[in-house]
């Protein structure tokens, strides 16, 4: 914990700062003028230095089958690099390079929370598909991850700070005579939340913890009841309001970078937990192949992508102006913005 | 301000008692025993005396043109009771009254934000469908409430008290040697939140407000830019992450209780802001009629609706076991929830 401390000590200014600037943000009335950039104006002019390119190995290419007007349906999940979930990445890639995906479906799509694919017959024991050799299985404790690497330990160190700011502003709140608003604080789910190397993430400052979060979007792994934690065989993604009670409950393995519409705008399943009832009729969706770009035929040249690095100024004006909107739209700034109503700008390599 | 500080001595010790079980929930590795009920289960059992009934006259009922299979799309809409948002949904009650939005549409689905509807050339002086006379101009200042019903003093009393008892958690810790993770803290979005009469709010304790929050499925107004709070002719519904930001920048009047899927499954729009691009072929969703429940042909009898009263012990219960989930699937609770993750159960009557 000494370690914390002292870091907390060298960051607490700078980040009290930071807050009481929130907090004025939070009480000022009308917007500022000139007019400032909107979060979609910084992004626009961040420069390319400030962008991360996504290696063709990090993505997983999910084609469906053709819509209704036989358009065709692409999904491209960004997995999420070391030290995050890396058992059930390998497995994935494992079932990507066996082509295991191929012929499966969309099994459940449920309102305001995920839609799930994989093997329609999983649970039927007598016509589950066989899983390739060599796929591990990985243990709860690996649904958070340590200070194994510089970025953890400085995103630790940015949340104790952050943390012992917040403390320092409330605690001066508590000495005014009359209570005021302060600047927003803290997390409903953790001690604090921060990004590491374009993810967002939640942590535990004492056991010094972080642990990527169930945001829009996201894509985790389908496993039974405690201990299993999943193959990755069995997927998801959120199409809701972030379910963040599943947070260290199940694993987070990456994230729908482009055509999430083609799985948030499906039919909804009307059985249990937003399953199809296939008695109702199967409207489920037919996968044709799941890849990773960079094991996909080269006749067919595949996109590049990048992230807005999250240790970038233009992350930081990004996620200000997230948190503050004074773009023209908005006469009252909120002061505070959730991590998963700070989106990672994702983007086609131009 | 006086008030305030009363009723915060008041409830300090009780708020803080119930903020340190959540902290300690939220240390707790694995899971109680016997297993306790999930939060559905909790709203199952809830007795009959703990459920309110919505009026006839607090509903909207939208039909949509059917789907491409035939079937009915209809879309059951609770608006909000005072003190909130009156002068808007008196606009509302007098364009459904007038049976204004038959034959206007769906012209905005953008994922992971909103469903809009109405006048699809609401921006064309020249075709623009004429509104009904008698509509009022509401202020932006309708967009907060003060302590204007006992509903409200007592929430801004809790909120009062629940913040007092999270700074007293916070100092406590402060004067630990070690720092150890507390309870879940505040909102990003404002000092503290709760729910009124049935709905999610966010407070400002220094000036004694409160405000209807942005949570998946809630109805909001459309508007230009300020001073502009729009009439209530363009209504949006949240299909996505919760739009915070919003909150206190445009009009909440209510929310779907029945039929989302028919909004946020539709075909997500490709032009500006997820408005449907007509270059593209219209993807527009006919809207066939919207009415109060209470004006609807009577041979045809319309469900009556109900919800937990958030005043209730068992939506107490509820609350707490979204926010600390035991059931025998989760491993970790999380010993906190968002305001947008505690949904109000709405169930017809039986």
């Amino acid at each position: 914990m000494r370690k914390t401390s002292i870091v907390l000590t060298a960051l607490l200014a700078a980040s009290a700062s930071a807050l009481i600037a929130q907090a004025s943000a939070n009480q000022a009335a009308g917007r500022t003028s000139p007019s400032p950039l909107a979060p979609s104006e910084i992004v626009a002019k961040a420069p390319k230095a400030d962008w991360t390119g996504i290696a063709a190995s990090d993505l997983l290419v999910m084609d469906l089958t053709p819509d209704a007007k036989g358009k065709p349906r692409r999904v491209v999940i960004q997995l999420m690099p070391p030290p995050f979930s890396q058992g059930w990445i390998g497995n994935i890639r494992k079932l990507a390079a066996a082509h295991w995906w191929d012929g499966t479906a969309i099994n459940r799509v449920q309102d305001n929370y995920v839609v799930q694919w994989g093997d329609p017959n999983a649970d039927d024991k007598a016509k589950a598909k066989a899983l390739p050799a060599g796929l591990v299985a990985v243990p709860e404790s690996a649904y958070v991850t340590g200070a194994s690497n510089i970025e953890v330990t400085l995103a630790l160190a940015r949340m104790a700070g952050g943390h012992a700011a917040e403390l320092a502003v409330i605690e001066a709140q508590r000495q005014m005579e009359e209570q005021t608003d302060g600047p927003s604080v803290g997390d409903p789910y953790s001690i604090a939340t921060d990004f590491i190397l374009g993810w967002p993430v939640a942590g535990a400052i004492a056991d010094q913890k972080v642990w990527p979060v169930h945001c829009y979007g996201m894509v985790g792994v389908g496993r039974d009841l405690s201990p299993n934690t999943g193959t990755g065989a069995e997927l998801y993604t959120v199409i809701g309001h972030a379910p963040r009670h599943l947070d260290r409950n199940i694993a987070l393995v990456g994230r729908v970078i482009e055509g999430i519409e083609f799985l948030s705008s499906l039919p909804r399943g009307h059985g249990a937990l937003g399953f199809y009832d296939l008695a109702q009729g199967d409207e489920r969706t037919g996968i044709v192949s799941i890849r990773l770009a960079s094991e996909m035929p080269t006749d067919k040249p595949f996109p590049a992508y990048e992230y807005l690095s999250t240790e970038s100024q233009s992350f930081a004006a990004y996620a200000d102006a997230r948190a503050n909107r004074r773009d023209d739209f908005f006469i009252r700034p909120a002061g505070g913005a959730d991590v998963c109503n700070i989106p990672v700008p994702v983007r086609r390599v131009k």
